[in-house]
């Protein structure tokens, strides 16, 4: 998508065809800076300190932090260390791993001098897949959102949650592609963007990258969204995953459930958006999801710009405070109206992934 | 309760017997200041700008307030014009309204001379029973505790939202007024405080009262919640309330509705603690309550204490990103396990109302 008019994705290599550079999403929306990451430690930190975040582009940077320790060292040793060191990142995102047993499955058989070559391909081949995927998930989200639309005065009222838009992508993004093509398209949209605390991705980035594509939207507090539908100022919620399972629980950033419990008691449909390989066809129930949790500062602290524009962090509690920081939370599948995935849409339901995934269907029901 | 030391109540008369004391909210927890309220307008201004919040400490100051406003002239033009002043600060809180009512009818009557004498005494009578109530509610709510508690190993997990306590009355508080209690018991109670956002006042205000106090606890942001009842964290949950109908339905901080819906999601007890002022007799339906929108700066910028320890106000999101504030939202009586006022425990409904409040059984039924 396109900042200050100039078309970006959120991950690349540069032109010495090795370091690979991202946009660094700590210092959004006060300031647009890139990042350059040319060793697979800085690839592993830049996941671990959410320079990069969102569940696809985690997978992605995974991907290229493999390429990155083969080109140092393409020894067997140094692959596994490099799976093993970027595995333990972030431990609730699926895609991470799923990347990660897809370039040691491919590279481990390949002759040492071939493997940073073949890993770089199949990082740029996974960039490509998940701009393809996340532009399936634009077009069947898309057709939801026409027939919402249709007959409806006004713009169509969307409330999302965290940031599953371009940033959390390589391109495009989950959530909001399907928001991208209806603007485009002239459907009349307006974006309630939930805060998302603690690490606001929705007031950060969110906002930011709907105001860069012009979309209509309104910042509100994690707190509002339940008013909001209770007075019908919600017609339909759409939110990502970072891992579904295999019956369509869907685990995402913390006060999903919250969101999806309110849209259930109003009545407002709730969808999710997900590229295939968020799903943990080894998982069937999301209770048994790992639940990753974060430093208690995200709490207890929050950056923001002073009135110098000077990017400072300031306490919010007094001191000695202690703080609990839960990344995530599961919505069980009977809240969900239906999965959006880049191969159509599907109730949220074993029953309702097979039909989409049938090779999996025998793996879900033993899991 | 006691800071630093010493006894405080949240509002006092100071020595010359007619400057009005408060604790300034808005500079907790980095700063205890006190400010003097001399005028009508200076205590008009302390409610809306939210120096004092909570809605008995909100219907104390409006008391006050009469009572300055007649200090400086008692005619019946500035008796009407104060209480229209007043009136206007908070749409929501019922004590507001109650408080005015109640001086209103009591001062009408009287010669001019002896009204500010009488309006002083007044709002001091409506600040002692204010105290009287909370510590009914306290005794009632520390029964529920302690059958909580009852052969529970571990500390009992209570969840509250906002900030109901002595802060947000003239002492004791609603919603923690039973945990102070079972706390000075030595019941081990844990409290999951909610941040409250977009005003802080669960990470600034319960935080800053429970540590003062002692009381185990714990922040979280406020899409933590539900994550904690599904992990069985969260053993009970206790909120105060602005204005609840005649039916049980419980108008308050916005974020409530959406911890009701977890609570009963998860079979966790909801419990709401008020004060009989805040019950709306006039109103059946909640949905009907008059919802405060405050300025959208109040969502798009944070104020902390930055590395010098100085408070430091700073933005959350991109230049001319636009927010909605909705303050509070409505948690209808289904939702609510009980209620916990001065004269009991009783069921959230009509029915459940009317044996604790027979008085007012003809009005709210015909509403």
């Amino acid at each position: 998508m396109k900042v200050n008019g100039e078309p970006y994705r959120s991950i690349w290599v540069d032109d010495d065809g090795r370091t690979v550079v991202v946009i660094d999403q700590t210092r959004l929306p006060h300031s647009f800076d890139t990042r350059k990451l040319r060793t697979v430690e800085e690839a592993a930190h830049a996941i671990s300190a959410m320079v990069v975040r969102g569940a696809p582009l985690i997978g992605a940077t995974a991907a290229y932090g493999v390429a990155l320790a083969l080109a140092e060292d393409p020894s067997d040793p140094n692959l596994e260390n490099a799976i093993v060191l970027l595995a333990g990142t972030r431990p609730t995102a699926a895609n991470l791993r799923w990347a990660l047993e897809d370039l040691g499955r491919r590279l481990r058989p390949l002759p040492a001098e071939d493997r940073a070559v073949a890993a770089y391909r199949r990082a740029a081949e996974i960039c490509d897949e998940d701009v393809a995927i996340n532009r399936a998930i634009g077009e069947y989200g898309l057709t939801l959102l026409e027939q919402a639309a249709e007959g409806k005065e006004g713009p169509l009222n969307v409330l999302t949650h965290c940031n599953a838009g371009w940033l959390a992508t390589v391109d495009w993004g989950t959530a909001l592609a399907p928001l991208y093509m209806a603007h485009d398209k002239d459907i009349p949209v307006h974006v309630w963007v939930d805060e998302t605390r603690p690490r606001n991705q929705g007031a950060a980035l969110t906002a930011w990258e709907l105001a860069s594509h012009g979309v209509p939207h309104t910042v509100i507090v994690d707190n509002a969204g339940g008013h909001l539908m209770q007075q019908g100022m919600v017609d339909l919620c759409i939110t990502g995953t970072d891992r579904t399972t295999a019956r369509g629980d869907v685990c995402n950033k913390i006060g999903t459930y919250l969101k999806a419990l309110a849209a259930s008691d109003n009545d407002v449909p709730f969808y999710v958006a997900l590229p295939h390989p968020t799903i943990d066809w080894s998982l069937a129930d999301g209770a048994d999801t790992p639940i990753e949790q974060r430093d208690e500062d995200e709490v207890l602290t929050i950056t923001g710009r002073d009135e110098s524009g000077q990017e400072t962090r300031v306490a919010l509690t007094p001191d000695g405070t202690s703080a609990a920081n839960y990344a995530f939370d599961v919505t069980p599948a009977r809240l969900v109206t239906a999965l959006i995935t880049d191969r159509g849409v599907c109730e949220a339901s074993e029953k309702g992934l097979q039909t989409l995934f049938p090779d999996h269907a025998a793996g879900a029901a033993s899991s």
